[in-house]
């Protein structure tokens, strides 16, 4: 039934010395690694030198070689190996959300073009089987929402910070220092790792091919010490969530965004590097599923399930994105916010429906108020330095009109 | 690619009725109930008479049927319609886990020989896609462990108990008023049902086929109040644990228990019907699942996601049976338990490697103690009435020898 994978390796990073090891301990896989494609030929490495090429072409073009692993972290180059080995009628699994992200509409049609099988499940969430299931399990109309936290290396800077009080620069140099930080750190602090795997998440659970620009998101960068001492007098944490859910209307709310969780909320002891998901659906009702989310080996456990599914010719359904054509991103939603800030006069207050809280003190004023998507979508002043902005529990209000009240009470007592 | 399904249906009990609900709602899965099946034909029933027959021959021999989804609660009429199904060439989805359990082996042999599916999701924590995620992801030799809390009812049953101080008996009750009870409720607290279904996990997780009298297991009638006072104490909480680990000589240690878990345990929070699952494996490390795992709408969830499997003729592989037919069940393992007793003298001390408290007061003694999983097999005296035991936090005891010393300071100082 399985059958002998000869595997062409592209990139030797922490991921792909993990998948070498678990390849050499686990023959039962029947998969071994023919040739490893890396750029920098003259680099010392711990494995010998006849394992190595920099000629993209030999393992693309090796008619032995019937599945293309690509562990790179240049999206650009990746899309090209991909392309080129999908176009060649190989097999391929990668870990390259930000290249899957950019490039998904193409790589879905060429999937579906040369009928390869074409599987990423190590970019979103690591060792987390989250595409598999949201792919297989909540199929048809029944999901209604998912919320999780995607990013490893963020939710271990923000545990850092929350539990051992380190400050931001030593948190993000301890996750650089432990293998759960992209090569580049902005991808992470500044939501776009997290953003890209909610773009491919999107596709595989409500049948949306969309850009990272069609949503809004944000990243750590801007939280400061004292939202973290608010957050702890509330007896809540801070996490950078991304949520997508059903609205009233059919269309769904898509955002990434930092947000206070509570005790109540099973995010709230997901911690260091660990990811998280809560799906929520008609009958099955609530799921939540915790691993780890950054790391080698966990990276690297997830692109051999993917491989030990190629043995049984495994391919991605796409079925939410043949059968749920009608489900499209909406802006038409409330959040309700914290926003702090360094400078009073920076704040946005007329962007408000209306302010439930409002604290002047010096060097950091905050509010906690109720405003429209689209209006944190047309205008980023809430994602400039010095301001940091914090989605509440229940961050999603479809129904505002009954509160409407509450905005004339507080313009009657003159604090808007 | 994906086809239609007419189903007859057996069983229309709660779950019968949730997936009836479900699919009348779903008309997306192409799947239609053709004809139910039921016992009592006189009783009334809340949809048309003409939807029902006593006649299983109606069903298994109509050839317009190309599934059988068999929700009845009686394992023996129940294997002979799933058996006469498969013959039959029918597809078939059950959630019926005594008698997958009690008949593995021989559903096994004809899903084999028949090679039609035979789905079961949802005999197994209800709503949660375990059996599809051990069978497809944890692949491999990679699976070191899984416990869990795989019985909604006790855990129902537990937390009511814990959080509002029900007494056993009105705690059970509610389970069942609430619909999360089997129709007997003695397969639920006597510990069957989770061994039934631990049994059905171990041929997906490591390929295990055996029947419930393979391993130690018992249930939830003999926790008194008094147990629950001491968990307090240590800010622990009792939970039924199922537990499948391999040991150090690559044989499995299984058995299901009350067991003491404290707060950085994450089946700690498990509460009401909820049930989750721990994995441990190589390189994924540590995945935490939790999902309803009692209730009409979350089994019938499960059997829909297996029913909408069948569009696509997916099978479970049995990978593990087939690739890791080297792996044995054993007893040779050493548990940490507590034990308390209203009758001192029903304790047998001399069972024990060594015993690490010792507690005597009045109408409740207990200890806690190291004993060998071979002396709990072979005697039965610690599941009779007044006599209860649960296992202590990090259960399993593999390396004993350091500790002996401490069973000789125990005899020096008069206690043993």
């Amino acid at each position: 039934m399985s059958k002998q994978l000869n595997i062409g390796l592209f990139g030797f990073g922490v991921v792909g010395k993990g998948l070498y090891e678990v390849l050499r301990s686990t023959p039962a896989l029947q998969s071994s690694i023919k040739k490893i494609c890396i750029k920098n030929i003259d680099k010392p490495r711990s494995i010998a030198a006849e394992n190595f090429t920099n000629n993209a072409g030999l393992l693309l073009d090796d008619e032995s070689i019937n599945v293309i692993v690509e562990l790179t972290d240049d999206a650009d180059a990746a899309f090209e190996i991909v392309r080129t080995a999908l176009q060649n009628g190989k097999a391929v699994v990668s870990a390259n959300k930000k290249m899957i992200a950019e490039h998904f509409e193409e790589l879905f049609q060429l999937q579906q073009k040369h009928q390869v099988p074409f599987l990423y499940e190590a970019s979103c969430c690591a060792s987390m089987p989250i595409i598999r299931n949201l792919e297989e399990y909540y199929d048809n109309d029944l999901l209604h929402s998912f919320r999780g936290i995607i990013n490893g290396s963020t939710n271990f800077i923000l545990t850092k910070i929350f539990k051992e009080q380190l400050d931001f620069d030593k948190a993000l140099l301890l996750a650089q220092q432990s293998g759960f930080a992209e090569s580049n750190p902005a991808l992470d602090v500044g939501g776009y790792d997290a953003a890209n795997k909610l773009a491919i998440l999107l596709a595989h659970s409500f049948g949306i091919v969309a850009k990272t620009d069609a949503f809004i998101f944000n990243g750590i960068e801007n939280i400061s010490l004292q939202d973290a001492i608010v957050a702890k007098s509330r007896n809540w944490r801070i996490k950078l969530v991304a949520n997508a859910q059903k609205l009233k209307d059919g269309k769904l709310a898509a955002f990434v965004l930092p947000q206070f969780v509570d005790e109540g909320d099973d995010l709230y002891s997901v911690e260091n590097e660990f990811n998280a998901v809560i799906t929520e659906s008609s009958f099955a009702d609530k799921h939540f599923f915790k691993g780890k989310g950054a790391g080698a080996f966990p990276t690297a456990s997830a692109v051999l399930s993917d491989i030990s599914a190629l043995r049984y010719d495994y391919k991605y359904e796409y079925k939410k994105i043949f059968h749920q054509t009608d489900t499209v991103l909406s802006d038409d939603f409330y959040l309700k916010v914290f926003v702090s800030v360094d400078d009073v006069s920076n704040i946005q207050k007329e962007a408000f429906e209306w302010i439930e809280e409002w604290h002047n003190k010096f060097k950091h004023s905050w509010l906690v108020g109720i405003i429209h998507a689209e209006k944190l979508a047309a205008n980023n002043w809430w994602k400039h330095k010095g301001i940091s902005l914090i989605v509440c529990p229940d961050a999603i209000v479809e129904d505002v009109e009954y509160r409407k009240i509450s905005r004339r009470s507080l313009e009657l007592a003159g604090v808007l």
